[in-house]
């Protein structure tokens, strides 16, 4: 069965981005701070990454095989221009699905909630695992029981507000089991939880 | 020249406490998780630790030469009935020193602030660090740039909110360099991080 896991740059006190949208030049600089080149499926964002954090990354890319977004990041991206950069096929949550996106094969629009998103990804991912965008969604599968890993890159920087990882959870506290991994890249430490069910 | 630090065990999503002063079972966990006993100057508080931590921590306590708090968690604690659980001096930063506790040697009173504070646990700790408690003291150091390292048991649990370690930050984002060391012990993983200046 395949498994279900949200991941994101976190900074130490908590937040996946500062107060107003800030702080991304720090929760992102080890995707741009070392030599190893990796393209994305988008022209324009290529990865520069230590090869610690390369290894990583493409050992997480080559596990996931869909993706379940929010509508509104959907929305903020356009679509990734047509195709997420990871190349695989992402599941939109939403309730009114957009126009003119029926033919795109790289998006499938689920309207009927958390548990039927998290269906449809596990269908499309076959035996590779399903992850889950941070924030809303993150929250709902955790909510739902749905969530089996969370996935942190843990960044050494206090951002002192702004977004957190998770808030709003309806059963904490939530016990996870871990770290089943550690993994030291440059101003990045990979970290993988299994959430206790 | 003494060195200033603050730690704390602090859950996933960064809190030292859950909401209504709760989650302390989950926090203080790896205090009593193990068969390393490791008793305290207070009779009925002794640690059981998992050898991995209990040598992180006999490691952190002789390297600690004193502490400082706030007058709350004096008065809360009562002072811990004379002596510190670490068995170390405690700089009590308040505005007005308590009665009655002149005479006892384990407590400084300083009243001129947090620099002072600072100031006067540099000197008893002679070339020892200074630990610092974290919350509202931790925060009054690092917004004075009086914080050289923090020093982060991270705990697998989500506790949705609560206290976080830091907030209010003056200057955020604040940069760490880090962690310097990553200790694996059970259901705890101590960090620790240097603040740049």
């Amino acid at each position: 069965m395949s498994k279900v896991y949200t991941g994101a740059s976190m900074s130490l006190d908590g937040y996946i981005a500062g107060p107003g949208e800030s702080g991304f030049e720090h929760l992102f600089e080890w995707y741009g701070n070392g030599e190893v080149v990796m393209p994305t499926k988008m022209p324009d964002l290529t990865f520069k990454l230590s090869p610690v954090s390369a290894k990583y990354l493409q050992a997480h890319l080559a596990q996931t095989g869909s993706l379940i977004v929010g509508r509104k990041l959907f929305d903020v991206t356009k679509g990734w221009g047509g195709e997420h950069p990871m190349g695989r096929t992402v599941v939109v949550l939403t309730h009114n699905p957009p126009q003119g996106w029926a033919d795109n094969p790289n998006f499938v629009f689920v309207t009927e909630g958390i548990e039927a998103a998290v269906d449809t990804a596990k269908q499309i991912a076959g035996d590779r695992i399903v992850g889950v965008n941070g924030g809303v969604i993150a929250r709902q599968c955790l909510n739902a029981g749905l969530l089996d890993e969370i996935w942190v890159d843990l960044i050494p920087v206090l951002l002192g507000g702004g977004t957190p990882f998770f808030d709003q959870l309806s059963d904490a506290p939530v016990s996870l089991d871990g770290p089943l991994s550690v993994v030291e890249g440059d101003r990045v430490t990979h970290l993988r939880y299994r959430v206790r069910k």
